[in-house]
């Protein structure tokens, strides 16, 4: 048997084993998706998959809780190109080490989550991204508990919710469907190279 | 001193230290990125760095080396809305272990790694996305050295590169400038959710 054909037993076989295994995954639910850990991408993951909303017609919402201060190629492009696909919310001023007010970041994520709830329970809504809840979460900006609940019982069961930040809450993770930690393996900031245009922002 | 005064506080000793930090920070370079890992969001977060650079409008272009038997979100978006911003080409027809067909595999991989190659030599391009080449590149339907060669040879000073796919070799991670490991660590295959639009596609 030459290579050619080995290499189309084995991928017979894969293929079978993954029609077996999707044989099982027949429904379907809006999930409580997390997307967590140091390393990048877990802002423009959530972001890729608001646009791939986008694509395929899906209506969607963004709320930013933290990056507000950021004039971000996401911001552009939602705000100029797609205002009428995705519905987009800042609700934080910058990095809470910037605004040093806590009375005002306390205000602006409550102020988001309140615009948050209203957008999940919107009809039809298919996605909605809490860009950076993590943050106002972890500083206790907003209840968990309440975050949790309304999650739980309150969400339309065919919406997804994307969470988005470092050092997600045990308790969020728990409660999640879908949990991805983004590992920090290597950083050019270590190198001396700065934040760029399109990779970081 | 009350709460909010601390919060101040360590606020500005945060913001101090960050400030300190991005002083050394003074280089722009094009980078070579590698997502990789098990977890999702490897491609969804290329797919969003790729949306940034066309808010900032900064020229870029996408490879899709394995996933093209798909009819994605992104490749929807990319190929209605913005032809004129990002070059979208697909040079897989889906999973390997659906074609079952190596040598066409190979062809259609090193068609797609010769694409590539002209993209990222285009003059002005800021972002390439070589989506799922890590699986090329696994099966060796890429030559590994001869992609390393380019990368650190020909690769135009500023032009980010972006390489996706589980199981990166480790020379390519040894190579690259910005490395960030999916990992997975909840998903709802386990209980007997399908992959749902927008979600995984």
């Amino acid at each position: 048997m030459d290579e050619n054909e080995r290499h189309r037993e084995k991928m017979q076989k894969i293929q079978a084993a993954r029609a077996r295994m999707m044989e099982t995954k027949t429904d379907e639910k809006g999930l409580v998706i997390v997307h967590t850990g140091a390393g990048k991408g877990k802002s423009s993951s959530g972001f890729g998959m608001i646009m791939r909303c986008i694509g395929h017609g899906i209506p969607c919402a963004v709320v930013q809780f933290i990056k507000g201060g950021w004039l971000t190629g996401e911001q552009e492009i939602l705000r100029n190109r797609f205002t009428e696909e995705c519905a987009f919310h800042v609700a934080g001023e910058g990095f809470t080490w910037d605004t040093q007010d806590r009375e005002r970041d306390i205000a602006m994520a409550q102020a988001g989550w309140a615009t948050a709830k209203e957008l999940i329970l919107r009809d039809g809504m298919g996605m909605v991204l809490l860009d950076e809840i993590n943050i106002a979460l972890r500083y206790d900006y907003l209840d968990l508990s309440e975050v949790l609940a309304f999650l739980r019982d309150q969400k339309p069961h065919m919406t997804h919710v994307v969470l988005t930040g470092r050092n997600a809450k045990p308790e969020l993770i728990e409660a999640a469907d879908l949990v991805t930690e983004m590992t920090l393996i290597k950083h050019p900031f270590r190198d001396g190279i700065k934040a760029q245009k399109g990779v970081e922002f």
